[in-house]
């Protein structure tokens, strides 16, 4: 064996995600609760106070969404990596340019908080949500192929997570044409959508492959 | 078995809690070290500094008050999951949730810091704290109930254990009728009261119990 | 055995101190890095970049010395986690108290960036240090007296622990009359000799002990 | 055995580097979340957003930068630690260095946001990746040395691991004088050899080798 091979075999590789999913919790908690910072509390006298809350809501609804959006791939991500059970550097790669658009998201959501209305803003929303999610496809499809995903999943368990991981992204992907076409408020409305879908989707495909 | 039960079995529960702990804690301690960055340095001339800081202190009493509140809902976080020992995808739901409502309450603290005196702001800080309260009471019912909590676990103990929970959300739900009645300064008065409350009940109604 | 004994039995105590430890071991690292983020990039044109870049170094040297002294509490953290092996509620409660000075750190730093010539400056800084000190020794008694400690661990050994937890607090303790007799300099100066101190004192205790 | 040596053994040294992974995985997921938070959202009027998003370009792409290369390094500790199975003091004390410099990276960043065509921000940039990289070679090193590297780890993989390390290290100490001379925009675009030099010289060095 080449010293190259035994270099890659006793670095490259690993029987443990543990410190991947560790790494990645950490920079999915921290995106997430940095989400708020943006928001600052109102430097106003007390009697003006209640109007200046009022100018608050938007940004703290845009915070809401985008913990709900994030705390959803999180879960996403925690499912796949139940049955990642190994790695390569290819999939310690993917992971942190995914991480990369993750750590990116307390910017495209306080755009968002401040400039709601705006087709840009939404555009780049979506364009951030797509990208974690369609890298996140990436990751499981990855991991499937070069045999990291552990032996008690079988192909059609594997066909049925990539459609469930299908949905959010399909949803965000359609949302940008919807924003240009019909403005950012048709867009934003469009993202609703995932919720049924993400719940319909798999089940309608898991009762067809059957 | 359909392929829709083999994916939920395989992906949608575990017998291990160990991630969602973990990234619960990582959620709680940024929550809790975000709360002091809202308190900026005063940059004033050093002849004014000490004015300055003294403008600081209620902001940092503000502060230590939310470090020990959450402090302690983390402290319960972390008694009810040495007995939660399984999860669904609906405990990780409902854990994400709550979550939520941590990961911003360095903007509630923020404001009580600045507007301490209006009743306004007393509310926020108390609706958000029964926010969390009552999410960790239902993570709490919800485990019991789908039986994910650890059989060395009985009835008379789990009753316990809510009772316990009890305490502070319902020192914080009063406090916001109170506040709204007799001002900002007896609400946040009514706060003082969840520490003795918190511990006299529990050893109340264990003594009762029996 | 009471309901309440029961209770006290199955939650308040525990075999694993991995959950402390991995919680505090977040705040202190958030804290450390957000030493940092009080040290804005100067907004000049790029003419007058040089000398706002000199303006920053004050902070930075700040940031470095309060990395490194929240570095060595780490350690000294870490160390004695090796030997704390049970926990009870009162630990719990220790050690969120004293994460509580670790979380505040970010302030007193950039206070003493801005304004390090001051007295009170340096004051507010020393307290700070002293209380997490003072603190992480009451852990440690605490936990030697409740029987906490691993069984490996004999008195002198806990003695000699003791000993080297003290010279750090010693040091910021006295630089306190010494910033007010002598100014902040003086003050400041101080602290440098916690190095030497740290260092040398446990070795003569030790010494002396056999 | 001395007092001093009992302590030594039991305290200093240990068999597990767990902790010491996980608390720099923490600093590393902080810093790279933090980048992103130098970067504001414009508030501007929705009319002036889409150019005042045009000016947040050099800003992202510099976080962009700072997000993959940090990324690089932290796969590049997570590498040497799965070979690294035993600590020392001096060991724990390399890392907080080595911390203190990956902590420090938001600054350096923004200020190459800000300032990315001046001499000074590359500089300033170059020589803090310089000083983590060259602290994380030392690391690897002094654990070599010191018997703190697994069994299975003879010394051509040890050196081939050297080699690789120092790639990047290499290219950035390389940008300062490029960019002294030549300016800003040669010493950044010296960077972008980092890549190729990264993923050539190991294995150049391993067939050599052999």
């Amino acid at each position: 064996m080449s010293l190259w091979s035994r270099y890659a075999e006793r670095f490259a590789r690993g029987r443990s995600t543990e410190r991947i999913v560790f790494f990645s919790d950490a920079v999915f908690a921290i995106a997430m609760t940095l989400l708020i910072v943006e928001l600052h509390p109102p430097e106003v006298p007390n009697a003006e106070l209640d109007e200046a809350l009022l100018e608050l809501i938007p940004g703290y609804l845009t915070f809401v969404l985008s913990f709900v959006v994030v705390g959803a791939i999180w879960i996403s991500h925690h499912r796949k990596f139940t049955a990642i059970v190994r790695y390569d550097q290819g999939l310690i790669r993917l992971n942190v340019w995914m991480l990369l658009f993750v750590a990116s998201l307390p910017l495209p959501t306080a755009i968002l908080g401040l400039h709601g209305g705006t087709v840009i803003a939404v555009v780049i929303y979506a364009i951030t949500i797509v990208a974690i999610e369609v890298l996140l496809m990436c990751i499981w499809i990855y991991a499937w192929h070069r045999g990291l995903v552990s032996e008690d999943v079988d192909r059609p368990l594997y066909r049925l997570m990539l459609v469930q991981s299908f949905s959010i992204p399909a949803v965000f992907l359609i949302s940008i044409p919807v924003a240009v076409l019909w403005g950012a408020t048709a867009g934003s409305l469009t993202w609703i959508a995932a919720l049924p879908l993400g719940v319909l989707l798999p089940r309608l495909y898991a009762r067809r492959a059957e």
